[in-house]
């Protein structure tokens, strides 16, 4: 059964501010779950459905994380963002280490991606393209948010994000590495290709794309055609057609 | 100013059951009632600011619509789905009149999408692509729920929706159109060429798929390739690389 200091400690955990003072983040869903408890991440605890427990508690590769049987009703009152069928848990965040590209391989930028919807999907597509590397600006909204890691479907587990001062970043690339930056005015995708060296491809906040300070260090402007009457696509969207566009150059 | 009977019936217009009693249904947010009054759709009113009014009120374009004052926290009720700045539109639905590609066109099919955000994006997407035919399952969810049009950006202005029976639908069609199927077994979508005669590019439901009547019909089952870990990519976002890989491979 779950105590009032679980139940307190998992609410507070919504909010950015107790999530980087606990160090500790909330999965929901049973999928999302099974996919943290197989990944590297260090699971403090798990509030499950007996019926869940049951089935998945005794496997032997979950017994490293303490489980916490509750009734349906109180899952229902947990879960904040999908219909939380049976489980939900804690994990460990982890550093913000640095990361970069090595010499072939492409990442991704994001330059002020503030939804956490888009965040999440943006992690399943890099996740679905074999893109495990992903550059933040402190603006981009935080990659343990709930609804980034809903979003993910379990890629969050695959991906790993790296918060940084985007300009200053930029500015230390080793020189081979190419910027592939998203505009509504570059070259088209379709005539592009992407450079073999590897890079970044660069995405943009919501309303107002890449920012001036990151846009000038942009090796290469690329643009999805447009055929009809829409003024733009999802962040996420674009970030999957240009993923697409990459992968279907190098084979 | 508002009446208490205009407001029940903006309300009731989030409710399918009432957008088909009344034929009628609501439009939120300057961009997207702007589209609304640009288009061909017959608008009964437009509920805005003061400040809105002024702005838009007068251009000639828009005289056709009645226009009602609203403050700023009578917007805020009755908007539902978005931090509504400006202003809302109650529009006239539209017949849900035949529609078939013509020789050479593409358009997609939709067997049972029942997420509201997803068919929004698609539209947005078929807008993007040059793509105005949408053919639906009667179980798609319905084109003038509040957050299709929402998530449409507009784009529900430009393009066209059928609810009608797919299997039956698909048994009639000529032979030269194809049906290209998004499956996970499927050939390479890097292999495929779009067949020039046209046809439909057809999605299924987010969690099953197409489903066997309409698959059995399928001319061409085509995969997106995957080179990561996640098990699949929204319906949404395989819908965006679908229509960029057939118009990649047009030009």
């Amino acid at each position: 059964m779950l105590s009032k200091n679980q139940i307190k400690y998992i609410n507070s955990l919504k909010i950015k501010k107790y999530r980087q003072q606990s160090g500790a983040f909330v999965v929901e869903g049973s999928k999302s779950v099974l996919e943290l408890l197989a990944s590297d991440y260090q699971t403090e605890f798990v509030v499950a459905t007996q019926e869940f427990l049951q089935k998945y508690g005794s496997n032997s590769s979950h017994t490293a994380a303490n489980w916490i049987v509750a009734t349906t009703a109180e899952m229902d009152r947990l879960g904040t963002f999908q219909s939380n069928d049976a489980c939900l848990a804690v994990a460990k965040t982890k550093e913000n280490v640095f990361l970069r590209v090595q010499l072939g391989e492409y990442g991704l930028m994001l330059d002020d991606v503030r939804d956490p919807g888009n965040l999440g999907t943006i992690l399943r597509i890099a996740d679905w393209y074999g893109i495990t590397k992903i550059i933040c600006s402190p603006s981009t909204t935080d990659f343990y948010n709930p609804k980034v890691i809903a979003a993910s479907k379990g890629s969050f587990t695959r991906v790993q994000a790296h918060y940084t001062d985007l300009p200053k970043f930029v500015e230390d690339l080793p020189d081979q590495q190419k910027l592939i930056g998203a505009f509504l005015d570059g070259e088209s995708l379709y005539d592009f290709s992407f450079p073999r060296q590897g890079g970044y491809i660069v995405m943009g906040n919501e309303s107002r794309g890449i920012g001036p300070e990151v846009a000038q260090h942009i090796t290469h402007r690329v643009t999805i055609p447009r055929f009809g009457g829409a003024e733009s696509l999802n962040v996420g969207i674009a970030t999957a057609v240009l993923c697409d566009g990459w992968r279907r150059g190098m084979k």
